[in-house]
C-alpha cells in the first residue's frame, strides 16, 4: 500500500471514521430503556408533535365495543414533552418478565420507535418489541447455550399442486450427529404464516433453552404455512411485495388438512426423522389448533402427541371437505388408538373459551383422555408462548 | 359439534368473521402503488400533520456537506394533502427496474409507511422497500423457480473462542441430491452482519434465479458475520435486544481474517462441499472486500475465485495483526498459484474509487491478472446486487 500517499490514506481513514461514527455513534435517544427495577422509559424526539402516546401490551387493557361484544385492547399512555422536543414516558409499574410489543402514536399516526430496530410483524401490523427477563421470559431470550439451526425450505405439495415454504428448526448438533430425531409439527393461527411461530412465538429460543436445560428432548420443529392458497409468507412468494391483506388466503375449508401428509412425507424424506407415530407431534394455535384437531383425527396413525392451543374449534358450515365429516366417528378411531398425549390449553378470557369447554365436555362424555391447561387472559401470543414452553417438555418421553 | 347451539355457533362465526375482517379487510390506503407505467404513488393518512415528505433512493440525490467533503444523500419530495388528511405524492418519472427503499418524514419525524410491511434494516436504520420489476431487477424477485434453502446456523470458532452465527444458502435439491457442491463465501460491509446479504443483497433470490436460468452453477453460499467480537446479528445474540450502535464491533484488525479457516472447516464438516481450492470462492463488499483480499492472500490455497466489491482497500495503521504484514510478498505467492478469477468492481462515484485505482495499479505493475468491472454511482447496495449478479455466473466453470 506504499502507493497511497500519506495524505490520501489519511483522508480515507477520516472518511471511514466519519462513516463509522454515523453507523455506531452513541445514539441521541435511548428507547426503550429498561431500568434495573423493571420499569421502562420510552422516549421519542419529535419537536413538532402536539401529542405523543405509547400503546402496547405492557399497559392495562381497555374495553372496546364492537357489534359482536366487548373486547380487550391494549391501553394508551401519554408521553410528556421535555427539553428540545424529547417526549418521555416511564411505566408506573415494574413490568413482569415477558416479551412485550408497543407502538408510538404521534398526533394520531401510529409509528414505530425509530430508536428500536427490533420489530415483529403480526399479520399486517409492525410493532416494536422488548423483553423483560426473568422467570419464564428467560426462555424467550437468546442465551449462551447450543443453538439449533433455523431453515426456510420449500417443498412440493402434489395434493395442492404447489411449491410451498416452511420453517424448520433442527436441534443443535443435528448436522453432524448422524442420529434420527422426532418431529413436532407446529401450526400458526389465522392471518399467520410460516414466520409466525419463529418470530412471535420465539420457537427457536424456547427449544434451544428447554433442550439445553434437559427439559425437552432434542427434536425437529416444522412450522408450515396453513393458508392452502399461499406459496409462502407475504413478501416471500411469487405474489411479490403486495400488501398481506390483498392475499385473502384459503383457510379452514379442508384443503390444508387433506394435504398435510405431503408435509410429513417431505420431512421424512429430507431430514433424519423417526418415521413413525411415536416420533411425531402436532399442535397449533387458534386456527392451527383447529387444523391440529382435524389433521390428527383424519390421519389417526400419524401423530402420537396432539396440542390444541386456544383452538378455534368452530363448525364451518360452509366447508364441504370430507375432513369435517363424521367428527365423532373419527375421534372414536383416534382415541381407540390411544394417543400418548392429547393436550388442550386456553385462557380464561379467550372468546373461544366456551367452544373449548363444549369440546372438552364431548371428550369427557366419551371418556377420551386428555390433559387440560388453563391460563388467565385471552387470545394472545403471551399465552401461546406459555403453552409452547409447557407442551414441548411432555413430548417424546 | 352438536353440543354447540345454533345461536352460540352463529355468534362465534360472527366473531371469527369480525376478526377476519380486521385481519384482511380491504386496506383504506394503498402505498406504495406501482402504476403500469412504473410511476409510483406514495400515500399516508395523517390528518393532523403539517408537512409530509418522502425520502428514498428513487429520488435524485442531493449533496450534503460534511467536514470530510460532499456526499450524495437521498433526495426528498413533498406529499400533498388531499381529502380527509390523505397525503399523496406520485413520482414525476417512470422508475427504472430496481429494488428501492424509502421512508416518510412527518413533521420532521422519520417513520415507516404503515401500509407497507416490507422493511429492510441497514445497520440501525429501518426503511420500507419496493421493487420495480424488469431487466436485472427480475433477479431480485421471488419467481416461480426451484428455491434453495436459507439456514441460520451456529458454528464454533476455536480461534475466536466463540459460538457464532452464519447464514447459509443451499441450492434447490441440495437436501436429497447426495451431490457435493462448491462454496461461495460472501462477506458484508461495515455495520452489516450475517443478515445483510440475504436481506439487502437479495442473495437467495439472485442465486435461485441465476441457477434456474442455467447462468450460475448450483452452489452453497455462506454469509458470515465479519465483526469478530459479535456472536450474531443484533437481536440474535446473547447481548439481547440492545441498540445495534451500542455494540461497537471489532473490525478490520485482523482477527476475523485469521479465524476464517474455522468457518471453512465447519462448512466442509457439516455440508456436502467440494473440499478443495477449485470449489471455493470468496467475495465481499466494502469491508468484506477488504476481508476477502486479506483472507485470500493470507491463505493462498483456500480460494480459487476472489471478488472485491467496492473494497475498502485501506491501510489500517493501528492494526498489529500479521494478516496485514508483507502485503506484496503475500500477493506474489497468491498470484503465483494462479487463481481462476480475481475480480474487482467499483462505482465511478465511490469514495473508495481512488484506493481501488491505486490497488489496480499495483497489480498491473506486477503483472497480476485480474478482471475489472466498473459501474456508475457509489457505495450503495444497488451496486453490490449488480456485482453479485455479474460475479456469480463466473464461478466454478
Amino acid at each position: 500500500m506504499k502507493r497511497l500517499t500519506i495524505l490520501a490514506a489519511g483522508l480515507l481513514m477520516c472518511v471511514m471514521s466519519f462513516a463509522q461514527q454515523a453507523l455506531w455513534g452513541v445514539p441521541q435517544v435511548i428507547s426503550p430503556e429498561i431500568h434495573e427495577n423493571n420499569t421502562v422509559t420510552f422516549r421519542l424526539k419529535a419537536p413538532k408533535a402536539v401529542k405523543v402516546q405509547v400503546t402496547g401490551d405492557f399497559l392495562p387493557t381497555q374495553k372496546i365495543k364492537t357489534p359482536y361484544g366487548e373486547f380487550d385492547a391494549p391501553g394508551f399512555a401519554d408521553l410528556t414533552e421535555g427539553k428540545d422536543g424529547l417526549w418521555e414516558y416511564t411505566t408506573s409499574n415494574q413490568l413482569k418478565p415477558e416479551l412485550y410489543s408497543y407502538s408510538f402514536i404521534v398526533d394520531g399516526l401510529k409509528t414505530i420507535d425509530p430508536n428500536n430496530v427490533y420489530l415483529n410483524r403480526d399479520v399486517a401490523s409492525i410493532t416494536n418489541i422488548f423483553i423483560i427477563g426473568g422467570e419464564r421470559a428467560d426462555l424467550y431470550k437468546v442465551n449462551k447455550v447450543p443453538h439449533g439451526t433455523v431453515s426456510r425450505i420449500w417443498y412440493n405439495s402434489p395434493t395442492l399442486g404447489m411449491e410451498r415454504r416452511m420453517t424448520v428448526y433442527t436441534p443443535a448438533g443435528y448436522e453432524a450427529s448422524g442420529k434420527r430425531y422426532p418431529v413436532f409439527y407446529l401450526l400458526h393461527g389465522m392471518g399467520g404464516d410460516e414466520e409466525a411461530w419463529i418470530a412471535l412465538g420465539r420457537t427457536a429460543q424456547i427449544l434451544d433453552n428447554l433442550i439445553a436445560k434437559g427439559k425437552a428432548k432434542p427434536m425437529i420443529v416444522v412450522m408450515t404455512n396453513g393458508n392452502a392458497s399461499q406459496e409462502a409468507a407475504p413478501g416471500e412468494s411469487s405474489a411479490g411485495l403486495v400488501p398481506p391483506n390483498t392475499q385473502l388466503p384459503k383457510t379452514m375449508e379442508g384443503s390444508f388438512e387433506m394435504a398435510f401428509p405431503d408435509v410429513v412425507k417431505f420431512v421424512d424424506n429430507n431430514y433424519r426423522t423417526i418415521k413413525s407415530k411415536s416420533g411425531r407431534a402436532i399442535a397449533g394455535l387458534s386456527m392451527g389448533g383447529f387444523h391440529s384437531m382435524h389433521i390428527s383425527k383424519q390421519f389417526p396413525d400419524l401423530f402420537n402427541y396432539v396440542g390444541l392451543f386456544s383452538a378455534a374449534i368452530l363448525p364451518n358450515k360452509d366447508a364441504k371437505s370430507p375432513v369435517y365429516e363424521n367428527l365423532e366417528g373419527k375421534l372414536k378411531v383416534q382415541f381407540s388408538k390411544k394417543p400418548a398425549l392429547y393436550w388442550i390449553a386456553i385462557g380464561k378470557a379467550d372468546f373461544l373459551y366456551k367452544a373449548n369447554e363444549d369440546y372438552r365436555k364431548l371428550l369427557d362424555e366419551k371418556g377420551y383422555k386428555y390433559t387440560y391447561y388453563e391460563t388467565g387472559e385471552g387470545h394472545i401470543w403471551k399465552n401461546w408462548r406459555i403453552y409452547l414452553t409447557e407442551f414441548t417438555p411432555l413430548l417424546f418421553k
